[in-house]
């Protein structure tokens, strides 16, 4: 490979994502000018959040520019550096975008040492999902040993850190996620104390047989009328970390059709953004990697081959097609 | 005046509480036991949580029982005490219910000092409203110098004091209040930087001019449709203390069509009693004298007069007939 490959975006869906909205572009490998790094990407992360920059609605961050390379975190490997940081064979997680090749200043770009875990573990529990379960868990919910944490998307990259983390924290930890084999991965691998499929036609009636002792904490990724179940099963004083909403990225919005609960149940619902809590990151990784050393964090992929895969990956994402965090593996 | 009377709650109401709800009983003035104190009561309060009460729909507290005194605060004097921490001539805050004369074991009741404030002052600022006032303000919302503060039923007995207090801790406070009397009322005596009228047909686009830099922080009263109005001018990080919904106690339920905005403004909300707050009362009453004795907070009453009157005097409450806080007075 001696030439670089991106995906720019080229439309924007009226409704649903499609591959069509991405077209791929050849051009040179980009040689690095003063300050500037080459970086040859191993893994690109795919993530929800992608679905809100491709629309040009209002959020909380500027949508992407049509024509320019879609945003994405990478890691990968420094292969030119003009820059006095970093080094060639260094291995680096950044925002790269999905493409082969990244030219940067260095900004927003760390080394990491992947002698001892896996290059791609810094886009999944110890990078952006990772730290973005422990700020919900830890700075919303903070469960109280007993407590009980409902976790939806409860195997994706986001949710199985949750339910380890309150686990840790000794509280009861209630997954939900589609098909029977996460459910199964949610228990038997995770140490989910239950898992409640949101496929099944009795979904309410399963919740509230796991919640038996009601739920005190929702970490919230899904969305949609499953939500309005889980309020349902709401002890006094709960609380909810809204991290996602994905069940509304491509459909309904999600509705709270009546805010009395706040009041009778004295109810806390805080959405957030990891990337507004950019001082806790050292704290956070720096627990999540004792954890994963000492064998006590366990994740799980999904690695689509070749960057020309990275658009139906993303559709596949916002539909539950990942089992794990969805990753391209590029070289 | 020989004889105790009292209402108790005759009949749940289908739809809206209305004064054929209560009863009137007439009984003897009751005699002490041993531990026990009977108390004269000046002024009954009169508060939008009744209405929760009257309903048997699940709440934080239990529904007030058919053919019983109906409960509520009161403010009085010691007429008769079997009970070592009173003596006749006491004045006392208690829940000594819609009577004339309280019996009770003292649990509860506490001596106040009614010679620099009014006797009454205990039923509004310095007792559950302002309590009220002071934890939501202070312990939901926080309010940063410079913030802006939206207050719905802003001349309230509870209202009134948050936009005071908002303007003591350096926010811009913005109030919603119903009718240019009440809303002239809170400019010009509370404080309050600007207040809109919720009974304007243009009240959106009053409250955008209103609150021109953004709202951060929302203590709401009332709900219903004006709620939804002020999501749409909440800044990033804004936090909704969610005191009341009054507007929905005898209305439509407050919906919240669109949970994305919690995602994409990162917004709290979080309900609250505070009655589960009792530990903090003692600090809370004591910053609130301290600003009374000063001067600092103003406060107006609406008071109606004899027993008799409190049925009627409720369902003017839930329904704005008030301007300021809600008592009956009963001497």
């Amino acid at each position: 490979m001696s030439r670089n490959l991106k995906f720019v975006l080229d439309s924007r869906p009226a409704d649903k994502v499609s591959p069509q909205n991405f077209r791929l572009v050849e051009e040179p490998i980009p040689t690095p000018g003063p300050g500037q790094i080459v970086v040859r990407h191993h893994y690109l992360s795919l993530d929800p959040y992608m679905r809100g920059r491709i629309s040009d609605a209002k959020s909380y961050a500027a949508p992407q520019p049509l024509g320019e390379t879609m945003v994405g975190g990478t890691v990968g490997e420094i292969v030119a550096s003009e820059n006095a940081r970093f080094k060639p064979g260094d291995f680096v997680v950044g925002m790269g975008g999905w493409q082969l090749y990244g030219l940067s200043d260095g900004r927003g770009v760390n080394v990491v040492d992947a002698k001892t875990v896996p290059l791609q573990a810094y886009l999944g529990p110890l990078g952006m999902p990772g730290v973005t379960a422990w700020w919900g868990l830890n700075k919303i919910i903070a469960p109280k040993a007993g407590e009980t944490v409902l976790v939806t998307a409860a195997t994706g990259a986001v949710g199985s850190v949750v339910g380890q983390l309150a686990k840790l924290a000794g509280a009861q930890a209630i997954g939900v996620a589609g098909g029977p084999e996460k459910c199964i991965y949610a228990t038997e691998t995770l140490g989910y104390d239950a898992c409640v499929d949101h496929k099944s036609a009795r979904f309410g009636e399963e919740l509230k047989a796991a919640a038996g002792q009601g739920i005190d904490g929702v970490f919230e990724n899904v969305g949609g009328e499953l939500f309005l179940e889980s309020l349902k099963r709401l002890n006094d004083f709960a609380r909810i970390a809204v991290c996602g909403l994905i069940a509304s990225y491509e459909g309904k919005p999600t509705a709270l059709p009546n805010m009395a609960i706040f009041l009778v149940r004295r109810i806390k619902i805080e959405g957030f953004i990891v990337a507004d809590h950019l001082p806790a990151w050292p704290q956070a990784v720096s627990e999540l990697a004792g954890h994963v050393a000492a064998g006590r964090l366990r994740w799980r992929e999904t690695v689509r081959q070749g960057l020309e895969s990275a658009p139906q990956a993303l559709v596949d994402l916002l539909h539950g097609g990942n089992f794990g965090k969805m990753l391209v593996k590029l070289v």
